[in-house]
């Protein structure tokens, strides 16, 4: 069947639906450059303001899927399963989980992101280690994964090419914050993985990319119905992202963090997350023992055993998880104290998430270098009782000039009142199949 | 003050307003490349579906005149007068219009347009005449809008850059049908004239660009009120394009059909139409005697001399316009007759001018080339009673197999039934500033 890139437009434009076979037709004639970056883009704000309903956004998922290679994993007969965040302050969940997930069984063929604006990418964090190579061939991705159950790798070349030519178009149109373009995105890449399994944490709050519950819910409820409708179990949770998860902000900060965790030291809410999400992955794999196997694989120092592994088989130094203190720090430190004595009630993640981008640790610009050593230290967060000159955090960084024109932006995270606030559930809710 | 095309295309994303030095930086910034094709495609659609508000559209418009050069015409001191029609099929007015209000005294410096899809484009009516040059520069269009107060031309490269670019991005965008976009294409065209005064004939019905009263309503009154905004006297008729006008459709033969019109022959749709917007032209240029002015150019064969005169001027050769058989015909003639007894109720231009375009009368692409010779002289119209086997219309064409492809479409123009149809205005209402 004949279609022209206008008549498609056209149709969207009017509010109308597209075929399955016209969205596979204008995803390959985009990746294959018959349909103009021009002509996309005019798709791609129709689609903004118009939207897609669910039957469009399943084949358009699937056509940006085949774009490219798909992994092919059959090979590898035991239950693959990822996890994918939208994306947080502090959120280096996948850290710990995968390592921890993978030491007992799980499957993990995990291909993560770089940070972009205000919240960090997996792939930074790990490049902390000296020779960590985060820039796998499928083969080398696929020998890795058999050897270890394990591979933490970027999306390679070939994967998507249709996502990866979009999102710059995306990004230079401003048609990034769209519902089904983001859904199909996400999940485009995570199905190219070749997984039976998928658990998706969908942040919401300040930090996070959706900032309100209901527009975190309907972007949850639409991964999950597009996992479904492609024959690969998909759950999600809602996990709140009004502060940043953890201690730690900044990439040397956040791996040395996500050892702790795999030492059994871990802040508490980092921890709490990374059961919930192994448990659930657990779950997908059909392993059982849940949180008590987790536990178990933590204390015993197979989990962190299984990180070390995989630094070496990527070609990274295993002194620096042995020992993280030869990770990169910056030279100076400099701290945010407590104006006043009270209860901290606010700890703003976007706030604190821009601050540390600004002074190194994210990219404001896909071209920017990141420095590994930046990092902020959270000392007091959301419900703790402080005084007058305690600190708030310590930052490490490089350049005194960028510090000191983010100082003040950094001590406006945080709200000191004389009450104490009421309790927030770091896990919101739970979103399945159908919900 | 700087701007990112991003921000500004997330501003109207969102439904909100852009301000008149937004728009300005805008138009400059992809006159000269800075804002690329694709961010332009995403603008363009987001004005489609949310629109611009009466000051976005003055700004745009002007942003649009001031993206190239703007004529300067201060050294011709009477009024200066155009007209323009939104298109339709056999509107030939323009070419009797033109020297007719030239023969009285108002200075007409008259850019036209070509045919594209079903319409008939002036230019190429004008170059049915051997010899005749549409293309001038702007010192050569001055020195013959000077010495004969009128000059028929195509735009020139220098005006208006903005729109040429824009207009072929909306083209392969599905963003051509936007009434803001539209009207200030239009607008800013004609602005760039240098014009005292503006008459615009916006059409209504199926041959025309807004087939609904409403929509055709709304161009006109968008039109003159940019008009108003830009310091130019503008009022707009709205006529009924529902059949064609006059008896003519094809390029020669509509030129024959205008110079009738300048000999006192014309049909009556034609003539009635020319006169309305004569008139209004003169109210305009402030030259008193109406209607009786006019018709006595016409007797006394000041306006068809006129026309003979800038025909000359721009190389044309003059003997077809005193002997119009000279025109171009093609050699073959087919004949559409009534297939039963009745009153014509639908003669349909849409139909009509499809026909003829197919023929080789008009382009279906940019860069096809069109046959002048090609034509269709309607012999029964709405109104007219009509016997069985009667002719309807006598085609004229070079090429049989495009006739035989056409043939059963075109007959398919008219619908005869046994009663007569109701009246319908040929004027539809006028529309002035404020109203």
């Amino acid at each position: 069947m004949a279609y022209t890139a206008i008549e498609l437009i056209e149709t969207k434009r009017d509010g109308g639906s597209l075929t399955p076979e016209a969205i596979d037709w204008l995803i390959r004639a985009y990746t294959d450059g018959t349909v103009t970056d021009y002509q996309m883009a005019a798709m791609a704000m129709a689609i903004f303001i118009r939207g897609l309903d669910a039957d469009e956004l399943a084949a358009w998922t699937k056509a940006m899927l085949h774009s490219g290679e798909v992994l092919d994993l059959s090979q590898i007969t035991a239950a693959k399963v990822d996890k994918h965040s939208t994306g947080g302050v502090g959120d280096k969940i996948s850290l710990p989980l995968a390592p921890l997930v993978a030491s007992v069984g799980v499957v993990v063929p995990m291909m993560s992101g770089r940070g972009l604006g205000h919240t960090g990418g997996t792939l930074d964090k790990l490049e902390s280690v000296p020779g960590f190579t985060t820039r796998l061939e499928s083969d080398e991705f696929r020998r890795i994964l058999t050897a270890h159950g394990l591979v933490l790798a970027g999306q390679t070349e070939a994967l998507v090419p249709a996502d990866r030519k979009l999102y710059a178009l995306r990004d230079a149109t401003g048609t990034v914050p769209s519902l089904p373009l983001i859904a199909s995105s996400i999940m485009s890449k995570k199905l190219a993985e070749g997984l039976d399994g998928l658990v998706l944490d969908v942040k919401t709050g300040s930090g996070a990319f959706m900032k309100d519950l209901e527009g975190s819910r309907e972007l949850a409820r639409t991964m999950v119905d597009i996992g479904a409708r492609a024959g690969v179990d998909t759950v999600a949770i809602i996990s709140w992202m009004g502060q940043p998860l953890g201690r730690e902000v900044g990439n040397a900060n956040e791996l040395r963090e996500a050892i702790d965790v795999l030492r059994g030291e871990g802040p508490e809410d980092v921890v709490e997350l990374t059961l919930t999400l192994g448990e659930m992955m657990l779950d997908l794999a059909g392993i059982e023992g849940g949180r008590k196997t987790l536990s178990e694989a933590i204390e015993s120092g197979k989990a962190l055993q299984k990180l070390t592994d995989v630094v070496v088989a990527q070609g990274g130094d295993p002194s620096a998880i042995e020992n993280p203190d030869l990770l990169p720090v910056c030279p100076h430190e400099a701290v945010i104290t407590a104006p006043r004595d009270g209860y901290v009630t606010r700890c703003d993640a976007l706030t604190v998430g821009v601050a540390a981008t600004r002074l190194g640790a994210g990219r404001e610009r896909q071209e920017d270098t990141i420095d590994p050593g930046v990092g902020i230290t959270l000392e007091a967060k959301v419900g703790d009782r402080v005084q007058s000159g305690q600190p708030l955090a310590r930052a490490r960084y490089s350049d005194t000039a960028r510090w000191q024109a983010q100082e003040a932006a950094l001590a406006s995270a945080w709200t000191i009142e004389d009450t104490a606030p009421g309790p927030q559930a770091l896990i919101v809710e739970r979103v399945d199949p159908g919900s």
